[in-house]
C-alpha cells in the first residue's frame, strides 16, 4: 500500500477527553477514530490488526474442534426471560428497546441464543460434545467508558460455547481451551497469566487471562514460584495458598475469561440428552470469551515506546515500512519502488511512504507512531554501494545492509 | 469436513410460519436457524456461503480502489440530528434507545458517520477522491419481516461511500461501481439487471440491481431490445422511452442499490475542500450498497430444484460431496477416506457423508437439500473397476468415471 493513498493520517495530538493510552496511540497513529465514548471506528490500519487478531483466534478455535457460527446481535426478549436475565439487575448492561415484533435487546453475551440452538440438534449422547464459536460485535450499556478499546460500549467478541455429556468431558475440553488461549495470547505477543477469578452459580472459580500492566482495571495476587495467580476479588489474603509466602500485587487487563457453566443455562430450557441406557441426562456447558478489540487495546498498552506503537509480526497491519531519505529524490524513489515491487510480489505486506512534501523528521515521526516491525530506509548515504538501512523495531537496532540481503531476509 | 460432526442437521419440514422459499430451503438444509421474524443465525454451512459472498464483494471493492474500514453499529444521536434524519418520519426504521452517554440508534445506513470521518482527513483537492467500504450487520425496524433473508431486521450489508471534487469524478467512479457490481453478481451466479429507480434529494434516478423472479418485491418494466429497465415506481408508462414498444413486466429482488448523493450529506456538516485556486468547494458523494445476506437469500430463491438448493462453485460451502452406496461398507469407507484425503490435501473443500445408520435414500435426500456442486458416490456397482459415480449438479448428469480422473478433474 502506498501511504499517500492510505486512508487515515497520523495526528500530533490525541483528541481532548481521550484519557486512555491505547486509544490515544491508536488514534494518533491513524488506526481508529473515536465516534463517542466507548465507540470507535476502525480505519484501514486498525481493521488489518483487528482481522489479524481474529484470524489467530479463529485458527486456534478450529484447532480444538470448534465450528464457527454467527448469531444475531438483535435478541428477542423471550429466551432472556427463560433464564431470568431479562430484568435481572446484574444484566442492566443490556440495551433494551421496543420495535415491531419486539421488545428486543442487544447481545452482550449469547448463552440465551446458543443453548436453544444446540438443543434443536442434540438428542443423544452420540451428538455430544458440541463446540461452537462466533466472532461478532457485542454491546454493553457501560456507565463509564474511558478505557479506549479496553471497555467499549460496542466491542468485538469471540465467544465459544461447549456442550458435554458429563463433567469429565467438560473438564477435558476446558483444559484444551486453556491451552488454546495460551497459544492465542502468545501469538498476539501478550504475556497473559491464567488467574483464578470469581465463579458463577455453578463453580466456585472461573479463570481469567490477565496481562499485567499498570493500566489494567484488575489487581492480581501473583506467586511466581508456584505459578499461582488469583484475582484480588476472590481472596483477601496476600499469602500464597500453596507456599504461604507473600505474593506480588500486579494491575491486570483481563483479555479472556472462561467459565464452567454446568447446567445453569441448559436447565432453564430443559435441555437434556439421552444416554446409552436411554435415560434423559442434563447437558453440561462451558463458555469461553476473548475480546479481539480488547486484545488490540491491550497490545497497544503494553507494546509501545515513547514515540509510538510497536506491533509484533503476527499482528502488524503491514510487515515492512519503506521510507526514503536524502536529496536525490528520483534515484531514491526508483529504489523504493523496486523494493516495494519485489517484496509485494513475494507476498509481503508493505507500506511505502511516498507522501510528497514532508521532511525526513516528519516521515520518521509518523513511522514511529505507526510502529511496523521492519523498517527500510532508502537513503543517499548508502545507495552508491547498493545498501539500505534496515531497522528491526523489536531490537531497536539499525544496520546498513546490501539491498539483496534485505529483500532475501524479508521474503522469509 | 466429516458430515457426522458438522453442526446442523437437515430437516424434512421448514418451521411453521416461515413462508419464504429462501428461508425454508436454507433452514431445511441446515444453513441457517430462525431466531425470530427477520432474525436468523448462520450455522457453519450458511456462514461459509455468507463468507464467500462477502469475499467476492471485498475483492471487487478493492479492485476499484476502495479501502475497507469498520464503523460501529451503535450511533450517537448528534450526527443524525445534523442531517435531520433522527426524527425524520422516513427514518422510523431506526431502532432508538437510551443509555449511558446516549441516546443511541442502531445503524441502518452510515452516511451520518462516514461523512464526518472522511471530513477529518480531507482538506485539499489532493486528498480526493476517497472511497471507503465496510461489511457489517445493519438493523431495521421492519414492520413485516416475512421474506427470510430478503428483508431482515438484522442483515449483513456492504456499504461503499465515495467522495469527489466534482461531478465528472463522481460520474466516472459511479460507472466503475456499476461495472464492479456486475462482476459481483456474475460471480455469485445471479443475472442482475441494472434498473433505473427513484432517486433522492440530489438526483432524479438511482440505480438498482434487480434479480428477476416471482418472489421479489419489485416490479420492473424491462425492454430487452434496448437493454433499458425501470422500476415501476418511477414510471407509469409500460412503453419503452427509447423504442416506444411495450415492455415486459418482471417481479424482481433488489440485491444492490447505488446513489449519487451529491452534497446532501456533506453540506449538512459543512464538508468542503480547497481547490487549486485556494477556494473552498463542496465535496460530492456517492453511496453503493449490497446486502450479502440478501444475495444469499436471492441465490437460494433462484438457484434451487424441487429437491433442494443448488450452489454455484463460487459460493458453495464445500465444493465436493462424497457419499457411499452399497453393502460392502468397509471397502467403500476406505475408498471414501482415500478420496477425501486426496482432495482435501489439494485444497479442495470437501464434505464427506460418514454418518452411520442411514439408508441410501436418506443420504441422497440430504445431499440434494444441501446442493453442493460436485457429488461423488462411491458404490459397489463400479468399485471393482476402480470407478466412482460423478454428478455435476449444474448439469444434472451422472457418469461413472475412473477414480484417478475424478480426483484430477476436481483438483482443478
Amino acid at each position: 500500500m502506498r501511504q499517500s493513498i492510505l486512508f487515515g493520517k497520523t495526528q500530533k495530538q490525541a483528541p481532548r477527553g481521550e484519557v486512555s493510552t491505547n486509544a490515544q496511540l491508536l488514534i494518533r497513529g491513524g488506526f481508529i477514530d473515536k465516534v463517542a465514548a466507548g465507540i470507535y471506528s476502525y480505519l484501514p490500519l486498525g481493521l488489518r490488526v483487528l482481522n489479524n487478531i481474529q484470524q489467530i483466534i479463529r485458527e486456534e478455535m478450529i484447532a480444538i474442534g470448534a465450528q464457527e457460527v454467527l448469531l444475531p446481535a438483535l435478541h428477542p426478549k423471550e429466551p432472556w426471560e427463560a433464564t431470568g436475565r431479562w430484568s435481572d439487575p446484574g444484566s442492566k448492561v443490556m440495551y433494551q428497546f421496543d420495535g415491531h415484533g419486539g421488545p428486543f435487546g442487544l447481545g452482550w453475551t449469547h448463552e440465551e441464543l446458543i443453548t436453544p440452538l444446540v438443543q434443536k440438534y442434540v438428542r443423544s449422547y452420540r451428538d455430544l460434545p458440541v463446540a461452537l464459536f462466533q466472532i461478532q460485535d457485542k454491546f454493553r450499556n457501560e456507565s463509564r467508558a474511558k478505557s479506549g478499546l479496553l471497555r467499549g460500549r460496542e466491542f468485538s467478541m469471540k465467544d465459544l460455547y461447549s456442550f458435554h455429556r458429563n463433567m469429565e468431558d467438560l473438564d477435558a475440553y476446558y483444559a484444551r481451551a486453556i491451552a488454546a488461549y495460551k497459544n492465542i495470547f502468545n501469538r498476539c505477543g501478550l504475556d497473559a497469566l491464567v488467574v483464578e477469578a470469581s465463579g458463577g452459580a455453578f463453580s466456585k472459580y472461573s479463570h481469567e487471562f490477565q496481562v499485567p500492566t499498570d493500566s489494567g482495571e484488575d489487581i492480581i495476587f501473583s506467586c511466581a514460584s508456584c505459578d499461582m495467580h488469583q484475582n484480588k476479588e476472590v481472596v483477601a489474603d496476600i499469602a500464597c495458598p500453596s507456599c504461604g509466602k507473600p505474593r506480588k500485587e500486579l494491575k491486570g487487563i483481563e483479555v479472556g475469561n472462561i467459565f464452567k457453566l454446568g447446567t445453569r443455562f441448559t436447565q432453564a430450557v430443559n435441555f437434556t440428552y439421552t444416554n446409552e441406557q436411554g435415560e434423559a441426562q442434563p447437558v453440561l456447558m462451558g463458555c469461553y470469551g476473548i475480546g479481539p478489540s480488547r486484545v488490540l487495546g491491550a497490545v497497544a498498552e503494553v507494546q509501545h515506546t515513547a514515540k509510538g506503537l510497536r506491533w509484533p509480526d503476527t499482528l502488524a497491519p503491514f510487515a515492512v515500512h519503506i521510507l526514503g531519505a536524502g536529496k536525490d529524490t528520483k534515484k531514491i524513489e526508483m529504489k523504493m519502488l523496486e523494493l516495494y515491487a519485489l517484496l509485494t510480489q513475494a507476498g509481503v505486506a508493505v507500506l511505502m511512504d511516498d507522501r510528497p512534501g514532508l521532511s525526513y523528521g516528519e516521515h520518521m515521526a509518523d513511522a514511529d507512531l505507526i510502529g511496523l516491525p521492519h523498517r527500510i530506509i532508502v537513503g543517499e548515504k548508502h545507495l552508491h554501494e547498493n545498501k539500505v538501512e534496515y531497522t528491526s523495531l523489536a531490537e531497536a537496532k539499525t544496520t546498513p545492509m546490501p539491498f539483496d540481503d534485505v529483500v532475501g531476509m524479508l521474503r522469509k
